[in-house]
């Protein structure tokens, strides 16, 4: 019995909590290393860069031209599933859908050197080293683990620009590294463009690496310093270009300070010693000296130890901004969320404010923090409203961080998903609009001006989603796009956050212009079925259509039964056009309750069957506001129904706990927001949509000092239904709060129900376009 | 008979000469763009990073790993020979023997566009165009052709840091262009990196590409301006990467203003018009950005011809410093020979200061402009003595820059052969410490203690050739390495200048040890034969040694008898040791008068028969100062009688008129050097050696406001000896001349005579190591 408690702890990566527990004590960085969550458990600092962590795998994204669907299982480098690690790389992304980095991979190694990871089968085939889970330890900014075949206990900490590893060798063994240039996530053959090296001294090294991959041209540069004095050195070259000039006349193979290439692994020998050798390596985009100076001023005098303790209290301001009341597991859950919060987006400028932008130029960032990886497409929901709660001025620096982007860039377009100086132009939509009107609408100090100039030129790009189509119809037609369902639903969501920015300008030309658009949902709303159908530039709508399946469909990442409902701006709208609310709640049950065909499964990425409630998506973004929708019908306590199901069911304290891809944040943002009992269904507005909190006790610390509290003592998955509410000690009737009523401080009490409390459909109900004042 | 005379006229490449000739007129940059000169005809400024010139060869330096040797006939990108022009890139070397660059290709064109330049036999094939070269013209700055198959007139004119194109497009037709980020000198499958393009509006578009070649790693950011808005745009991948991401989703192919791959051709239409289509590139090696304000500081608001205006006064600052008499013939190659010696080095920093240095750093020059294109094993010889007289703060700048490159190099290392921030490895030796030697010994600003450094640690460097077998026996074992004999000559003078440094700042301990290791061409000096010869490490002979052979007997470049004459630090030593003043007389002679086998020109690089005097082999460097060695002995006038049978032959107003690679401005410096009647054997030391006057009159301005006078006005083929020699009006007996005497201005007369002075003989001999007081 004992031998299976102990499984399964090992199985969740459940570490044993110590007798005081912090915040940082609850963080489970294993929820969601397997299955689809594709987060990583190794180390960083809240929002750094650097992100080191074990790969376990080294599957190519792409031989000879065709994709390799295992890829996909390794975005985030590792599966708690696999028994090799390659070694630590120091940039992963948190919980995305198609990847890239694994940038600068460091292996400690004994014995002979190899050049490849080799065969995760064959022990000793390649530098890749067994390990036993047992002995992975995973905490905020700390990662370790025993290598078994080399012997080695490897423990890695974090700043912001540098991971700092610290390798234990056996004794006698000449203790030896790699640095392998080669190895990244999604990589495949000619991905590294060019790699160079400099021995700076016996105890530094500098370079840099060039990729082509999902970021299409990545600069990065790094600097390494050793705790021990460099004995020997050398490198191999897995593939030599054609033309070697005069280097080729002399031994570079070994002790030779300047090594470059195409296929680039370099070894350093610090000889046999009882020391640990520690490792820093710091990252710039900048330069090599960009590198350096980051090294210097985040690492230099410091040992392991003291940086690894720095990183956790770094974490512990981030988490410890939240008190709750809950479970063990329910805890791991609310914290290790908050994490994956504050991973992505990451800060992206050397220690001196320079920057790489989006032209592949140097700038500096003057009056803000630049920042990158932003998966806005899935971000926009939840991730930087949270932020503009509970870390505004972070958010701040990432509108900042987007507004640069804006000036940069060759289509005068805000992000649509971005890192490393590159546009990837992953998924559809403009939503960085979105993230803007939210940060203005809840009051950030962002120039609405220059906010307006950027939104409306991100909106505008005639060779960008069809526009001129769109403008023309006002939808964008199928045979010209295969996601034009999906496409027209969220511009016309995007255009309502700039139609709400222009009007509160004072821009009314700007805002007429835009209300129009915003509204351009209603012409794919089959009047026959209720649910939004692509049509073509003729005005008929596509032919043998099915709202449940998603290839071929006009629509991305969902099928129209969870679109249909992405006119987050406008609700009564939509309601009216699906037959009044009846006929609306109707459809909203019935994606709850209608099971998905087998064929939705094969044909729909990043989606599993654990992530589903009948047809409703939660591993998909399109679906996130679904549950909170019934608060403008006559059922308004649906929505406390099936927030706190989808809490049960689809986030659990275990490396399978995601139910699909955490993309940057997104689904933990959810998680965090429902766990307080609110929703910020429709971003741009100052509205959280009410569903009921999922703990008995919540405690938020604002940045202003100001605190919210969430108090439902009497909450459980039977008492999941609210009865009353108040706000600061009065009875409250609305179906959401509005952010001036949290963000200066307030105190939500609940009274739990296990029924609805039907009494309260007279509520009133949160904001729709077509009802706007 | 006048067809005869215009065919000799357009075959040599001689223009018309205006009424009013100026030194800028006579110059041709014709001659040497033919036979092994590796000149280019196209249009710079003085000094600039920009050499704008058309290439007509394409032929690729290496065809999957098996090099070309048609390639090595365009290391200038352009035969005079040629009936077809590819384009006009903007990176050139002037004379070179190994080569790279060819960055960034336009070439205008009319109707269909093609993405390769297609074969010179089969018009049409690509976008290549016939020429006609009576439609060539070249001035200094200026260069212009008629494109039979384009009908296009182009002109060219250039700025240090850009290029500047006048195309004339036929009336009605579209006009066109493309950029070609593909091409290259001394190109090979996969040399480009990889390439970017911005286009930032309708008249501005930036970039770079990043190339692997001669210079390892080579970053060239460019921004181009157009006068006139583009119409459409568009480009061709020639090949594509394995991964595109999500750029596959749109069509980036046309009017998408960003682009960039591993082999891009871009095109722009400009739509018909009968106004020019100006085009301004500008380069940096910092950023787009930099190339942006290089552009903007060099170009701004002038015309194609205003600035091929200032082009002009540019070159006629630098070569109105001269002022001579002599025929047409002996002024084009004199003022052509000026020319040459003010191309390269090149100024290699943005208008800001900011330069990308050996470590791929970006630094700020502070004090200096920062220079690259160090051809040093050529130019230490005199082009780098000739600016310390002609343009000192030239030459300071220069040795500044290998300052800051030793600063910035991994190995601690002055550069040997460096180029756009790379150090290539070409040829032997650490010549840079003879031109920091002569830059001291020559009076100009430079830091003794920090040159000195610099110097130690050039010569001491471990792993490169063969420092520690050096050190321990004396010379380089010829096991060891195969130029063993030319690397101990040469390190033995290379350590000479050492010596003088060190001595005269003092550092007694210094130079002792680089004194002693002055004198270690000794042990190569085989007693048997008074000829060097390579020695193994156990202190024998090599075997079967040849020493009219170039090919495994221990030299580069250079035979056994040309390369026993490399000690211009210690010539007294030498003739001791070759048996005296009789026996090295009849050695030297030998050189002279000793027909090569042709065995020698199979086997040697870089050298044409025409470059051949018996066996002196002036197309290669190693023999320079071989004329001037008679100082030394009893037959002084023989100096007198070689250097102008050596002019006479070997530099002729012809595209075919040099007699071997200009090498940097080295092959022309000796020319300028021996038009005035002495030249500087040994740099590091004060004393040019004295020849004779090659033309009856030449007056030189120096940059303190002083003048150099040479008058010979009886001298002739036939009265090429000196009779006696007057120095600021007195009679002047030494057999040099000191830098001080010239620099403070200096009147030199000579009375020729068709006969040897051989009552001279008694006059004072130049230094010797062995005989320093």
């Amino acid at each position: 019995m004992k031998q299976v408690i102990l499984t399964l702890l090992i199985a969740s990566g459940i570490q044993r909590l110590p007798a005081q527990v912090t915040p940082a004590d609850r963080v489970n960085p294993f929820i969601g290393t397997n299955g689809m969550g594709h987060t990583f458990p190794g180390a960083c600092a809240p929002r750094g860069i650097v992100q080191l962590s074990p790969d376990t795998g080294t599957t190519p994204h792409n031989i000879d031209g065709v994709y390799q669907p295992r890829a996909y299982d390794y975005c985030a480098g590792y599966r708690r599933e696999d028994s090799t690690i390659v070694g630590f790389s120091h940039t992963h992304f948190s919980g995305t859908g198609h990847s890239d980095l694994g940038d600068i991979l460091v292996m400690p190694f004994t014995g002979e050197r190899r050049a490849t990871p080799g065969d995760e089968d064959k022990p000793g085939s390649g530098y890749r080293s067994r390990f036993s889970r047992d002995s992975e330890q995973a905490r905020p900014g700390y990662y370790e683990v025993f290598l078994e075949d080399h012997r080695v206990k490897a423990r890695l900490t974090a700043t912001e620009r540098a991971g700092v590893h610290a390798y234990a060798y056996p004794e006698g063994e000449n203790r030896q590294l790699l640095v392998d240039l080669v190895h990244g996530i999604y990589n495949y053959d000619g991905k590294v463009l060019w790699a160079s090296m400099r021995v700076e001294s016996d105890t530094l090294v500098t370079g840099f690496r060039l990729t082509n991959g999902w970021a299409r041209f990545n600069q990065t540069y790094f600097a390494i310093s050793f705790s021990r004095p460099i004995t020997r050195y050398g490198y191999e070259e897995l593939e030599r270009p054609a033309y070697a000039g005069f280097w080729r006349k002399m031994n570079t193979r070994e002790n030779f300070p300047e090594i470059a290439g195409r296929k680039i692994v370099a070894f350093f020998e610090f000889g046999p010693g009882e020391e640990v050798v520690e490792v820093k390596v710091a990252l710039s985009a900048v330069s090599a000296a960009g590198a350096a100076a980051n090294l210097e001023a985040e690492t230099a005098g410091k040992s392991f130890d003291e940086i690894a303790r720095e990183a956790r209290e770094k974490w512990a301001r981030e988490l410890n901004v939240v008190e709750a009341r809950g479970t063990d597991d329910q805890l791991a859950m609310l914290y290790t969320s908050l994490y994956h919060v504050h991973v992505n987006p990451s800060v992206y400028m050397d220690v001196d404010g320079q920057y790489r932008g989006a032209d592949h130029n140097v700038h500096r960032a003057e009056g803000f923090a630049n920042y990158t990886i932003f998966s806005l497409w899935d971000t926009f929901r939840a991730l930087h409203p949270l932020l503009n709660l509970v870390a505004p001025s972070r958010n701040r620096d990432m509108v900042e961080s987007m507004l640069a982007h804006y000036r940069q860039s060759a289509h005068g377009a805000l992000p649509v998903w971005s890192h490393m100086a590159n546009e990837n132009w992953c998924m559809i939509g403009y939503h960085a609009v979105s993230v803007l009107a939210d940060a203005i609408a809840k009051g950030l100090d962002v120039d609405r001006e220059r906010a307006l100039e950027a939104m409306i030129s991100s909106s505008s790009i005639p060779y960008l989603e069809n526009t001129p189509e769109y403008l023309e119809l006002g939808y964008v037609p199928f045979e010209k796009n295969e996601n034009a369902a999906s496409i027209t639903l969220e511009r016309a969501y995007d255009d309502w956050t700039i139609y709400r920015v222009a009007r509160d300008a004072g821009r009314a030309d700007v805002a007429r212009q835009y209300r129009e658009r915003a509204l351009s949902y209603r012409r794919l709303i089959d009047p026959a079925t209720g649910f939004a159908r692509p049509r073509l530039a003729d005005g008929s709508w596509k032919e043998d259509f099915n709202i449940l399946a998603t290839r071929g469909q006009g629509f991305i990442e969902g099928n129209s039964m969870n679109y249909s409902f992405h006119v987050p701006h406008d609700v009564d709208g939509l309601i009216a056009l699906m037959g009044g609310d009846k006929s609306f709640v109707a459809k909203l049950d019935s994606v709850f309750e209608t099971p998905l065909p087998d064929a939705f499964f094969e044909e729909t990425e990043d989606v599993t069957r654990e992530g589903i409630l009948g047809g409703y998506v939660h591993g998909n973004e399109p679906s996130h506001h679904l549950a909170y929708l019934y608060a403008w019908t006559s059922e308004p306590w649906k929505t406390q129904f099936w927030t706190r199901e989808i809490m049960n069911r689809m986030y659990r304290n275990h490396i399978d706990g995601l139910c699909g891809n955490d993309d940057c944040g997104q689904m933990s943002a959810w998680y965090v927001f429902t766990v307080m009992g609110f929703y910020p269904v429709c971003p741009g507005s100052d509205q959280y949509v009410l569903g009921a909190p999922y703990l008995p006790y919540i405690k938020v610390h604002l940045e202003n000092g100001k605190c919210i509290e969430v108090k439902a003592p009497g909450v459980s998955d039977e008492n999941r239904y609210v009865k009353t509410m108040k706000l600061n000690g009065k009875t409250y009737r609305k179906r959401y709060i509005a952010h001036g009523d949290l963000a200066n401080g307030a105190v939500l009490e609940f009274e739990m129900s296990d029924k609805p409390a039907k009494s309260r459909a007279g509520d009133e109900k949160p904001y729709s376009l077509s009802n706007e004042k």
